[in-house]
């Protein structure tokens, strides 16, 4: 692939990148960060990192963002950047969820691409909203479903459409973790904090948080959508209202089935998604935390171990690599991946010409919308005793 | 452990063994016959290995029987053998599962202790009267759920029990297979074709061949009652009647919860039985493939690997390994546990003192009957569109 | 595979087994009584199971051999039963080394076949003058290299043999333990004592007990001889006379390389056999402690995992195994199938038929000579600084 | 740890870079970029990036250095820069190794700070020289021996240096790849080509490539010095005259032993560095490929995992890592943590204050003259027939 800025055909100049949330303490900032600068095609350049006006200043200098474009209202950014002729580009909105719907939609009002972090909105009416928006604005959105730019899930998605493993029949996600086993929120953690606090994360707990990774990679991979689901949420941390596991049956359209499970109470495992997909042919199996690899079982051969840039990596792995097979990359390369497919997407709008189709693996508005609709379908169908729920 | 036949402080000899099935052509009664032996504390004198006279006494003489005690029918085997001074101790019951009641039945009438394959009958009644029958009898009745002899999942078992993992919150069992991944059945493999059979393998399908061992060994490591359960079922290989895959969601009395997945048509998957057990204070993890090594991930502390006759290891693994730490054991050890076990508390009766409280983690009638409990309660809850089922 | 008594074509009987060594407290003389029973081709009959006369009396005694065949004397052992109508057919010796030699020269004399355990013999000398007498007897004499009888052992050899590697480069071959990392022969270890004495030992300290299984699985795959070594040998823990540690250089006849490591002062290795083989064409990996698996990696494609029993399982694997995939197998299978070749060679000779062709991978007295060259060969070397030698 | 600009707490700007060598087509210096970017504490802004004047140019254009500052030679570049008010303050040097040494003295001489790749020099002498004016210059000289840079592996050195293991006896390392498995380098690999001759790589092949990366791990994490090498090297791949295989022995100071393996032709394996640390008290594992997890074993306890941000990581490894535990890090991210602990030794002499006690983990010239005193010492060694030869 391609992994500097001048790769853009387009403008000889960097994208000019603005951002809002991810001000000093939080964490999923200083991620979007570097993987916006990890490829070379984005400059940061105004932000509004925190509601606080100090906090925000003191942060923007931290970034050495210039004080004049360091906001502490998203609105008055939106709106003032809008006005200079070196407007940003693109805003990248990294904020606890209840804020993602009204800052994209102040943006994409203000005529600037979006990349936005998930779950997409706290409920579905929001969801459903910001996708007329997106869709009218012809402004490019991109969610930052990261997993999916693993270059080993690329690769599945991708054997998967070629039918390598036959009609599917099976797809089972998991993706536990367990740093809510105990109630941390109670000890300080601001990250535990919001995430379960139905104010500011929205319906889903676990399922919100991680869930919507499970279930996104589950229908990206797949290429097929849930059409119901039946939910057993549970809460097994006392004091807290949202959810911290979910175990859950799939129906998918066309016949398949599957199960989800995430977990943030499962002690020994740190952020352990993991899919398996079975189909007529063949299987596929992929874990997060040894993203290189990916075991393709084609039935009646012996199993082989697919490595990212080994032999039988295929196109759209190679898409989203950088170095050599044996060369682990990891997290941040995979975030680092939706940027730069983003980059491309909006390079090619800014020149008025054709994207690179590899780059149109990146998740859209409606993943974003997929996302909600799960948590929703999940929380409804929880309340019901689990019972089957269209998502 | 003791792993030779003097072992019993009992009569100074080996146990008297019949069999009933495993004949030629047979799987399950050379591993039966293995699993005898490699203790030492069985001899194999009789059989009714086949209905068919002809295979029975050709059967009987490859293994070595005597002809008089080669029979065509388990019904003449029990009353024949009673009759003789020399009289089978024991009985291995190792048909396809219609038959292992009525089997059963004949041979605790005629005063002999029974060792039977699982799932242990085709329905509930049948089994509560078994259960009826051993309690009445005062005999051994010991189920070959072989899995729960593995010295890792008696290690398991016994940390759950002494508190480790602190109160339970979650149990994932998976049981996946890929062998009828396509319709062998129609190609001529003996072993399919009962096993799709509802007339000779009950109402189950993938859930009594092997649900049935995932759902054993999650009340056995556990120590916990499934209250009820939530089964979707499929059977995706045209022309079967019995699910090949089913999808469970569990939830135990006391509020833990779980996930169960059996599957026969998961390509790559071989005899993947896998178990995870988290509760407030840590996890644990064992796979069957990799029978020898149990994970535990103490909360907040580094995991750690526990391997047989290795550091950590307990008495209660300690009972049921032979070898050192870093040679492995597999499947026919683990079976072998079960007869040793079995050998034991029939000795123990044959010398009127108390069994090795050791072997008492050997599966009884009464794990038989929460077997086929699981396997009618998942049936009639697949019919009901996956509702939620009592156990 | 055939894994019961009648399988041997031949006598309708099993074979009549005697063992020398093995009593109460040893541990390798179990293994052995075990590998003969797995597969139910033998019957223990006679013992001098310890020099001790009480001590052998209790053994047999244990192992329900009648008292006049318990001996406290190998020698008395030979002359005895050679003298009895039902003569056993074979002997297994399973003493500390040192006695291999005269026991099995006295038994050879006696017409009996023998059954080893290994390092064959202390001295070359010895190696050379018993390879002789076996070749003059015509009887079988097959050493319990039991690493050699893996499935997937078998198969790598047959792999290499039919040129799936291509011309062969590397073997690097590795055997760590770690149960002498510190002094446990000055603690009461009997294992550890005899071990650790050159006069019942031999020359080689980790060489004779575990290199020599290193350097017998490295020739035995690549069907390649040593010509030359440099050891490099060291004695870690203060006290040993023998060498605890060594790191080998290898050259293969033919211009194959390797390097062997052995070790019993490794921390966290309990019995770690490794091998790997890399040719022109692909190499292979195997490691004892997950033996089910079979790695291979053809040049430019991806790797292939080969499971016992799976697809790509070869015939000579096939012969070595006796459950289906899935389900794992272990050291005591792979020491089984030591003794059904065994019986199976014994079997053609008692009558008068050739061998079955797949028992022949066993090894012999020639791979007996050969392990004993290379212990003194590698000593040499260490003491000539880790000189080159001809092995 | 700090992963921005700002974390400088000197000057409140990122330190200018300029690179010699990595033009178009070139591959470490892309990597190098990467990990200048990943962190934010660098900007690139000049460059002798080919020897080709229009390719110079272009390169330079494609990364947007300004025409001004793209320069077609070295010591051009570091006259010119040195008389610039705005001169870079370090340079990059990703040449062919021969380039190293002249490149690394102009820049000194110009008082610019040099992070240098590795091998160091072509030969012991060039090495020397270059210490001396390191030493000299009072400039930061860091070497980018990258592995160094993983935080599990900072973590190793770190248990080592605190007696965690005990006192030291065994260091096994190895580094197999297979990409040169065939004459790659006669089929148009530009990579392949400089590497496998000796006027652009100097007189080690695979020795000089990833020999002395191992060679420096070993060193690295251990603290211990090789004292005495014997090199049994190989060039196994007709037409070549550089070493594509070295089997080595080590003897370190203080009476601790190791192998060391580099191979370029082994099958399978891609980039397979892994490390074995053997003590008294118990032992180390890690592996390049899996670099997110280190495998420490305490004698006499079970095997702990301890993961990147995990339970069990220590201060050194937090100094190395930016995600959370569960959120794989790479390659790229070890290279970039060269590049900021760099940073920090430099912005740590532009502010006159004492740097980070943490960034001094940094590979340093002298580091670059063991790893030349390596690939001799084992040339020469290979050429006396393996003959023990002082590192």
């Amino acid at each position: 692939m391609t992994i500097e800025a001048s790769s853009t055909a387009t403008a000889r100049r960097r994208l000019r990148l603005g951002m809002v949330g991810g001000g000093r303490g939080a964490f999923i900032g200083a991620v979007h960060r570097i993987a916006a600068r990890l490829d070379d095609r984005y400059e940061l350049v105004a932000g509004a990192l925190s509601s606080d006006p100090e906090r925000a200043l003191a942060s923007a200098d931290d970034l050495l963002i210039a004080p004049d474009r360091a906001y502490a209202d998203f609105a008055d950014m939106a709106r003032m950047e809008a006005a200079r002729p070196d407007c940003i580009d693109v805003v990248a909105i990294v904020t606890p969820n209840h804020l993602h719907f009204p800052a994209a939609r102040a943006f994409l009002a203000a005529g600037i691409h979006v990349i936005c972090d998930k779950p997409m909105t706290r409920t579905v009416a929001e969801a459903e909203a910001l996708a007329d928006l997106v869709e009218k604005s012809g402004l490019v959105f991109v969610l930052t479903h990261n997993y999916t730019a693993y270059p080993m899930v690329r690769q599945a998605k991708s054997m998967v459409a070629d039918g390598v493993l036959g009609k599917l029949r099976l797809v089972q996600v998991e993706y536990p973790q367990d740093w809510l086993t105990t109630a941390v929120e109670a000890t300080g953690s601001k990250q535990a904090e919001w995430r379960v606090d139905p104010a500011r994360s929205g319906a889903g707990g676990s399922l919100g948080d991680i869930g919507s990774h499970a279930f996104n990679l589950a229908e990206y991979i797949s290429g097929l959508k849930v059409e119901t689901l039946a939910a057993d949420l549970e809460c097994f941390v006392p004091g807290r209202t949202l959810d911290d596991n979910a175990n859950i049956l799939m129906r998918f359209a066309g016949g398949a089935k599957g199960m989800l499970w995430c977990s943030q109470v499962a002690p020994g495992n740190a952020n352990a998604l993991k899919i398996r997909l079975y189909g007529e042919k063949g299987g596929l199996e992929w874990q997060q935390e040894s993203p290189n690899t990916l075991l393709h079982t084609p039935f009646g051969e012996p199993p082989r171990l697919i490595t990212r840039s080994g032999p039988g990596a295929n196109a759209a792995a190679a898409h989203a690599t950088r170095v050599p097979s044996g060369h682990p990359e990891g997290y941040l390369e995979g975030f680092a991946q939706v940027y730069a497919d983003a980059a491309e997407l909006i390079s090619a709008r800014l020149d008025k010409r054709a994207p690179d189709p590899a780059a149109l693996g990146v998740p859209t508005v409606h993943d974003g919308v997929r996302g909600v609709r799960f948590i929703d379908a999940a929380v409804r169908s929880g309340r019901a005793n689990a019972g089957w729920t269209i998502v």
